[in-house]
This record gives C-alpha cells, sequence and structure tokens, in this order.
C-alpha cells in the first residue's frame, strides 16, 4: 500500500524529507522507460513541478504551508484543463486543438492548495470504456502479475497505475459509469467517486452532462477525504471512523453478485465476515431496480445520447482518428431521438426515488466493485466481443451508482498476494461525508 | 376588480357574509347561462363545493379558520388532479380515462387550507398555446368589450376570466410559457408564475418537464402572496410593499418592446412614467440574449421536445381527437433528435448564466406581459397563419422568463376604461419574496 497523506507530511514537516525530493523521486519512477510510467502519463510537466516544489519547501519552511496537500506530487487525468496544454482526453482528434486558457477548477483548487502536478494521466479515449485500453498512448499494466500485462481498468488507466506505482501520492480521474473505482479495484487502491454536483465541472471534458463526476485516487480512505475537501472547497475536519457495530448495510440479493469469479467471491465473503465479526449489521435485501437496468438502458443509456450530442460534429468529420470501439459507441446515440433521452430522464428520477426509499434505514450498500480480477489487455485487443462482453461486465455494478446519483468507495479488500479486488460501499447523493468516515472504518476492519 | 382576500376574510370574519353564500353566489355566476361561466369551466363540484363550505362556516364560527384562505371558493385549471375524476387536460382524448386517486399535491395544501373548490376551469388543449382557444369546451371571452368577443388568453382561459367574472376569489393556473400571466394580462387581473420548483408538480399534468410552474391568477399582488404561500407551504408573512424610491429596474432596449399596439405602448409608458414619479430607478439597459431566442429554439425548442416526449403513444393513437393546432406544435418533436436536445439544455444554462450576469444588481425587469390586446375568437380560429403568428407574439415575452427559469408577475397597469393591458415584473429564480413585495408596490403606484 503506498504511503498516506498524513504519513508524508510528518515527513515534510520533521525535514525527513523535502517537496522537491519527492518530486524528484516521483518523476524518475515516471520517466523509468523500465516501468509504466510512459503509458501511465500523456503529459509531464518536469520542469515546472520541480519549481513548484522549491517553492513549497520555502513557503513550508517559514510556516506557510496551504493545507494538507503541501508540497504532495500528484497527477489528474488528461481531461482536466491545464492551463497552456491543449486538453486532449486520450485523443488524437484534438492533437491541434487551442491549449487551455485556464485551469479547470479542480486543478486550480489543487495547486492552491499547495500540491505538486507532475502531469497528465493516461485514459480511455474520451473517458468512454471502463477497460482502460487506449489505442493512441499505450495502455498501462494493472499493479498484479505485470508479467501478464492485465488492463488497468478504465477510464481512468493512469491514475490507478499512478498510484499503485508509487507516481502519485493522488490522482484525479474522472467516474461516468466507474472510471475511478475500477482502476482503483485493479490496482488495490482506493478510488472515491463523490456526488457529482459537489465537485465543479468547469473546465473538465465532459462525456456524460448527467453522470460525471470527478474525484481522487490515493493510498486510504483518509486520503481520499483529505483530497476531496480540497476538490469540493470545504474545509477538511479530521476523518473519525463510524463505529462498526452501530453500522447496517444492505447486501443486495442478486444482480450485483452474478459472474463473480472465485478471487473476487472469496474476497467479497471475507470481507463481509470481517465487517460481521466486528458487530456491523448487514442486511441481504432486494432491490429489484438494479436488475432493470439493461432495459433501461437498452438505446444505449442516457451516456451514449450526451457523449453523442458532445461529439456529433467532431466524429463527424474525424471518424477515423477515433478509437473505433469508442467511436462504435458515441455513435450509438444518434439512433435515440429526444424523446427516448427525455424518457430516460423521467425514469431515472423515478428509479433513484424506488431505490433509495429502499436504502432508507442504511448506513451504506456493499458490493463488489467489480466482479471479476483484471483481464489480460492482450485478450481483449484482440477481439471485439471480448471487449465489449469485459466492459459491459466490468462497468455494470460501479455504473449502478452513478445512475443513482450516488457516492461510491472503493476499498482493497484482497487478502495479501492475491489479486486485487475493491469493495464497494456506497451510498445516496449527498452522503459523502458519512460515507468517507464508513468507509475509514472498513479499511480498519479489513487491514486489522 | 374583484374583492381582494383580505376583504373577504373581514367579511367573513364580521359575520356580513358567509362561505356558503359566497359559494352559493359563485356558483349562480359559473351556471349562469348568459354568461362566461360555463365556457369557463370543465367541471362544477356544487354540492361537495356547498357541503365544504357549510364546514367551513362551522370552523370559523368556533375560532378554527385554518389560513386566510379558509371559506374562499377557488378554482382550479383542468389539468390539476382532483380525486375522483379524470384529469383531462381540456382535451377529450382522456375522457375515458381513470379517475384520479389523489388530489394533485396543489389541490391538496388548497383544501387543506380550507379554500372551496367550486370546479376545475378550461384551458387550451394541454396547454399547449397562448390563446385560450379550445374547440371541444369552447372559449369564454375575455373581460373587455364581450359583444367583440376577444380571446381569454392561454392556457389557463377560464382561470383569467373566473377571476375577472367574480366565479372565483382565485383561481390556478400553470404556466410554461406565459399561461398565467396572458391570461391576467387580458382579463385584467394579477398573474404569478413563481420560480417553476418552488410548488411540487405531483398530480399535476405536465407538458414540458423543463419549464412547467404552477401560480395563482388573483384581485391582486397581495392576494398572489396569500395563495403562493399555500401552494409553496411556507408561511405567510405580509407582504410589505418595497419602498419604490429604493429599487432600480432594468428596461430592456430592444426585442420584448417590438410590435406593441398603441393601446399597450400608452399603458406601458404610462406606467413607466408613474414609476419613476413615485422614485424608482429605470435603467435602459441591453439584453441581447432575449432577441437569441427565436434562433434558440427554431426547432420548437424544450417544450416541442417534451410534449412529444408526453404524448408521442397517444397521439398516436388518438391524433384525430387532438386539436389540429396543438397537435401540429407537439409533432415538431418528433423532428428533434437527443443531441439536439441536450444542446438545448446546455445552451439554456449558458443562457441563464449570461442573462443572470446582466440583471445583477437590479431588483426587478421591467416589460409589457403582452404587446397587443386580446385579438378577436373569430378572427384566430378562421386561419392558421393569423393563430400561430397571434400565438408567437403572444407568449414571446413572457416565455423569456420560463426560459430563464424565473420568477414573474403581471399586474393590470391600464387607465379605466381602456382595454387590460398587464405590466410584467420580473427576476431570475427564488427572488419570488422580492418580487411580490416589487409588485405591491408597483400596484399602489399604479393605482395611487
Amino acid at each position: 500500500m503506498p504511503i498516506t497523506i498524513l504519513e508524508l507530511q510528518a515527513a515534510l514537516e520533521s525535514g525527513s524529507t523535502t517537496a522537491v525530493e519527492l518530486t524528484q523521486r516521483a518523476l524518475e519512477r515516471i520517466q523509468n522507460e523500465q516501468g509504466e510510467g510512459p503509458a501511465c502519463f500523456i503529459e509531464v510537466f518536469a520542469e515546472q513541478a520541480l519549481e513548484a516544489a522549491r517553492a513549497s519547501d520555502i513557503l513550508r519552511a517559514a510556516g506557510l504551508s496551504r493545507s494538507l496537500l503541501e508540497g504532495l506530487p500528484m497527477s489528474v487525468k488528461n481531461l482536466f484543463d491545464v492551463a497552456g496544454y491543449p486538453t486532449l482526453g486520450g485523443s488524437i482528434v484534438l492533437e491541434d486543438a487551442d491549449p487551455a486558457m485556464y485551469h479547470s477548477v479542480v486543478v486550480d483548487r489543487l495547486l492552491k492548495a499547495g500540491a505538486i502536478l507532475l502531469g497528465s494521466t493516461n485514459m480511455t479515449e474520451f473517458a468512454f470504456s471502463g477497460l482502460g485500453i487506449n489505442p493512441h498512448y499505450g495502455t498501462p499494466s494493472s499493479v498484479w502479475q505485470r508479467d501478464q500485462a492485465r488492463i488497468p481498468g478504465g477510464s481512468s488507466s493512469g491514475a490507478g497505475v499512478a498510484v499503485a506505482d508509487d507516481m502519485s501520492v493522488f490522482s484525479i480521474g474522472t467516474d461516468t459509469g466507474g472510471s475511478i473505482r475500477i482502476p482503483a479495484a485493479f490496482n488495490g487502491v482506493v478510488g472515491f467517486k463523490p456526488t457529482a454536483e459537489r465537485i465543479p465541472s468547469d473546465g473538465t471534458m465532459p462525456l456524460s452532462r448527467s453522470l460525471d463526476s470527478s474525484g481522487p485516487l490515493a493510498a486510504s480512505v483518509e486520503c481520499c477525504a483529505i483530497v476531496d475537501a480540497v476538490l469540493s472547497d470545504q474545509a477538511y475536519i479530521p476523518l473519525l471512523p463510524s463505529p462498526l457495530e452501530t453500522l447496517r448495510f444492505a447486501l443486495p440479493d442478486a444482480y450485483v453478485l452474478e459472474q463473480m469469479d472465485d478471487t473476487v467471491k472469496e474476497a467479497f465473503e471475507r470481507s463481509l465476515a470481517l465487517l460481521l465479526e466486528h458487530g456491523a449489521q448487514i442486511d441481504t435485501i432486494a432491490i429489484p431496480e438494479f436488475a432493470q437496468l439493461p432495459y433501461i438502458n437498452r438505446q444505449g443509456g442516457l451516456v451514449c445520447a450526451e457523449a453523442w450530442a458532445l461529439h456529433r460534429e467532431l466524429i463527424g468529420s474525424n471518424e477515423s482518428d477515433y478509437d473505433p470501439r469508442v467511436a462504435s459507441r458515441i455513435l450509438r446515440g444518434k439512433e435515440m431521438d429526444c424523446a427516448d433521452y427525455i424518457d430516460l430522464l423521467d425514469t431515472r428520477e423515478a428509479w433513484i426515488a424506488a431505490v433509495e426509499a429502499r436504502l432508507n434505514g442504511y448506513d451504506a450498500l456493499l458490493l463488489p466493485t467489480v466482479p471479476i480480477i483484471a483481464p489480460r489487455i492482450a485478450d481483449l485487443q484482440a477481439s471485439d466481443a471480448a471487449y465489449f462482453e469485459a466492459n459491459a461486465l466490468i462497468l455494470r455494478n460501479p455504473s449502478i451508482i452513478n445512475f443513482l446519483n450516488g457516492c461510491a468507495l472503493s476499498i482493497p479488500c484482497h487478502a495479501d498476494g492475491q489479486a486485487p479486488v475493491g469493495l464497494m460501499v456506497a451510498a445516496p447523493a449527498y452522503h459523502d461525508q458519512h460515507l468517507l468516515a464508513i468507509g475509514a472504518a472498513i479499511e480498519q476492519a479489513l487491514y486489522a
């Protein structure tokens, strides 16, 4: 498990390291051609990062630290505007686009909090798949069994690997159907998808106006809470784990548990057993609305319609430069008329109300982030059928929470030496603070 | 001008009248075949109203009045669910629909506040036009020059005439593009379109999920404020007119002032002069975004897309029973694909932000509710071209405020003996309380 933000702050405060040293070390890892760095990063801002680290060390020495992120090397997904650079979204279509004039709000808040921006991380083109395969900029392998070259998870592929491989203390991703939580699960780090409206989207390249959210991947739930406070411009209140014996969890009785492989099943059941041992209550309940989603989204769902609205001009003139597997998904939106889309908005409102009613009285929902461990990149690259089948299965559970407009954590829950598996802890919109406190407690129980 | 809610409450408290007497008198007017009553009402609940009035008189005598609406006869547009009756929306297509099982929230709140429901009022079919012509249930004439049979304004056509002709102390309409304010303007009463989200829409037949709002038509701004407090389930705080000499109004320099007829021009200019005399500041400002609306809505706008989504099944099997002028507008939505609609949602957000920025620092916007006096029914019935031309012109100004997601009053501003003209006072979303206080001050200045 990578080192945490509070541990690093203690080291920086004690003088046992400096922002410059942390930045240099991270840059060396990023630039190491033997590692995953080159496939994890699309842009690296080495000089600016080192200058910012120098300034940070001066501020700290003067007692002027700006936040708990002071001097910490971080990275952001290649879809957040960074002033002076074109925002590519992991595509080659926008290589000639104008550079961004301003930082996105996300980047701006992090820089003002004193974090050091190392670069922008690789991603599925335009954030439109959960696998993390990118034919233009390469595909980093996830952290487990590197010789097998397993997918990093997407769409925030570089973000997950960058945190797991100590190339960033934390990394900012976006999550439209699981794009923070899937790479977190496959790389054994924590991913937090906040309630979408809590984090401003100005200067962030959109995929789906209804479903997009921005949040951190980091070493622990507490690290995510610290970053989230900066992203949402709220004061950070030290995270107190909720006592597990006071918590009541809902475990869906079907759908989200289907097609689990043995590794995930074992890790998930082991995690539930540990939570029960620590006094948590876990009720298995029916949430039949979950299984309605494939039918509700039979035309591709909100994301296809909204991605089509965003891309219809660009794809009209540049389709051959798109990843064909991304393009084919965007083009599904073309088949939806306005009434299909409006029905979907109405259906979603009623669906959210129905699911929230079932979750009333529960502190959070428990489910596997992804029901399988990371498949091998080559297997999915080789076949459209394998690609789309894996993509649907991998997005299945996390995308439920986007449709709910909820918030969710993916917390590593596998035993040492096993393939990384994520435990998803989720709740309806605006339960973020309580969810983080619950997540901190679960983390303690799992690693005790 | 009809009698106000506070005057009626004083009369009821003093015993000089009773709820039963008010109800009987209103029912007589409604049922008078020589008057506009039969064309104003689609359903009349005479017996229930009289029983409710008897109960109200008993409660009042016992000191148990429920609100300032206790014992006051009212009516609601024929699209609010009333338990036990099918909700027709001014159409014949739904005559065989199941009766509503519950009252709409609007009806429920009014009944619990002690108001007496006389019946449901006529409307443009499915609320989709600003003229108020209904080929199925007849078209009431507006209050001025009855022998000329001028349009009542729509879509809440019966509501405006019912208040003007003392068939209801107040009446509840809906407003998607002006459907409360236009009948208010043409009938010389006050109409209030609140910020949409303030009034729950449960049990209200929708036309446009983005633009619909519900609100009152009544004798005065204060009457509207009293009813609005019940509709929004807020405590009624006695309305204090804002001192005019402290207020700063924005007068758009173009677009909304185009095509004014002489009567409207004279009344509008006279009103501005009176406000200036009372010390108000009125700045003429450019709001070029207003003139962009015809282009933004060139495919029919949000309302066509959203009405199409609601009606596509029903109109598919019953088109011949629709008012052909309503059907043709609904069918425009069919031509919009999901991206056209999503672009419109995005455009609207940016447009609202731009207009709100221009209105920063102003207490309210002033404009004529409608630039012309009510045309004659026969002239518009005779020709599709005349119908659609008048409809576009009459909706032009009020619909700006729906697109803004704002709130607006239409206040009678004509001189005695002239055709009714409405002065629209409008503000961005959630400025409702301040707007009502401003409206009360304007009313005093105009009638002083």
